[in-house]
């Protein structure tokens, strides 16, 4: 039995995690006989976007509160994420990566990283298990894992970034994966490219099984 | 190719859309061949539950503007639903439809349905197109649709509430669906039985198959 340790984001694409992606991640573990727990910061979000006009609001709204409307409530504080407790670790994406988890969306290659996000995947790194990123998401594991390979898909402007933080970027089509050998690391681009919820239910089963393939 | 509207009804399952049961709809519908456009009525929210704590908040949130999370922006206003350009019409469950498509969480069998959604069932069952229902929302069906058979699993409460609307119910297990030919109505217990994320997939996928396999 393979425990995940899933990172979430907030809520909704455009200011959290992206719904289809982390819906599709927590079915491909438990699909492929693993379990899981959903972690999230105790931290307020970068902003509140209505994601039926596409505006920002004046809304406050909480990470970790917001992520809990995906785990059904069963979640825990991400400062409290022990890498002895779990086999792997995996971030779905949606902005919230990168404008929650971290200054990515605002400040490109000069971003900085959540503390608690930090210390989770370095604690994994440490242990030699292994950890997914979908979607941006591999863009704040190619910050934190100085010269790892990571995919996003194919946008320019993200992997010049990428590459600018010292990391290297593998252009991948839909439900490809890029594997990191050295960091145990697993991408693949899910919504980074235009695709279909089947394409992000393949993405992340693709991600999720090629973790399960490695030695945890 | 069969087109589904697919109504939801928030995001989050303690005062909105279920969002695995949302997600999973969208994934079957394309898995078994269909399309979606994706509706919500544009009202306020009964209220809004801190899905961490399992608290009421100030908030006012609007359903339309928070089902579009679920939906990646991409929805419409209930209200504008005409079903001659359906072949099919689908309610994933949560609290939301008890909430805010209807008043069945506070009123039992004397709720009351929100207009765009009864309108919408209505304009479905004059036509002899199949509609379905998950969870908490073959409930609403219920009242709408006087003397049909559902199932909303196994909870006594809500089985008596349904049979005091003057309509019938039969206990189901995971994944097992209920079909009113009557109406052409396809209902499936989901998380209103203590479920996974792959009974949740399956029970989904069984409803929307069910609803393909009629003569639609």
């Amino acid at each position: 039995m393979k425990k995940f340790a899933v990172v979430l984001s907030g809520c909704g694409v455009f200011d959290g995690a992206e719904i289809h992606e982390a819906t599709m991640t927590l079915y491909a573990i438990v699909k492929n006989g693993g379990t899981y727990e959903i972690f999230a910061p105790d931290i307020d979000q970068y902003h509140v976007i209505n994601h039926y006009t596409g505006n920002e609001t004046d809304e406050t709204r909480n990470v970790l509160v917001e992520s809990a409307r995906i785990a059904r409530g069963k979640i825990k504080d991400l400062a409290t994420f022990n890498a002895s407790e779990f086999d792997a670790l995996i971030f779905p994406g949606g902005f919230g990566v990168a404008k929650n988890l971290s200054s990515f969306a605002i400040d490109g290659a000069d971003c900085t990283v959540d503390l608690t996000v930090e210390q989770a995947v370095l604690g994994m790194v440490i242990k030699r298990k292994p950890i997914g990123a979908l979607c941006i998401a591999p863009a704040i594991m190619a910050k934190i894992l100085k010269g790892a390979l990571v995919t996003i898909g194919s946008d320019k402007k993200t992997i010049a970034a990428i590459e600018n933080m010292g990391s290297k970027h593998k252009i991948t089509n839909h439900t490809e994966v890029v594997v990191d050998e050295k960091f145990k690391l697993v991408t693949g681009p899910c919504y980074m490219l235009d695709a279909n919820i089947l394409q992000i239910a393949e993405g992340a089963e693709k991600v999720v099984r090629t973790m399960m393939d490695m030695e945890i």
